[in-house]
């Protein structure tokens, strides 16, 4: 499966989020992370995540796709990190 | 068409770029926003954003689908603004 992570937390938590994420999907932008994932890895990215945000007040929305092939996918303006550069 | 954008701007255009946004679709987090869209109204967002951004130093990445029946769409912790809320 395809899944995109985007969040807003307090910083101090938002730079432990960012870490955890960076270890499972690419950081393509501020606050947000996408790649692949198998179902076993989905449940331990989002248990990853239950464990650091304040869940009364970080906020973090996560988008699941079958896999890659939704519509499209673009950039306007700097291409902060490029995905296909992952092997 | 359903659309994601989120965006990582300086925080002027960023200001000018979210008053932009939501008046196309709605907001749901610090950055991000979702809605549907005609075919013609997305090729206006794009503009709009191009009018915007300073495409040297801004990145608007903008995911696509046929429709909102995408996989899946979580959150964990806060959800800033429920979108089910709109009309």
């Amino acid at each position: 499966m395809y899944v995109i992570v985007v969040y807003d937390a307090a910083p101090k938590r938002g730079v432990k989020l960012m870490k955890f994420l960076r270890q499972h999907l690419n950081w393509v932008q501020n606050s947000v992370f996408e790649g692949e994932l198998t179902e076993s890895g989905f449940e331990n990215l989002k248990h990853g995540i239950k464990d650091i945000i304040n869940d009364k007040k970080d906020s973090v929305i996560y988008y699941r796709f079958d896999s890659q092939n939704y519509h499209d996918r673009g950039i306007i303006g700097v291409e902060k990190n490029e995905i296909d550069s992952f092997i």
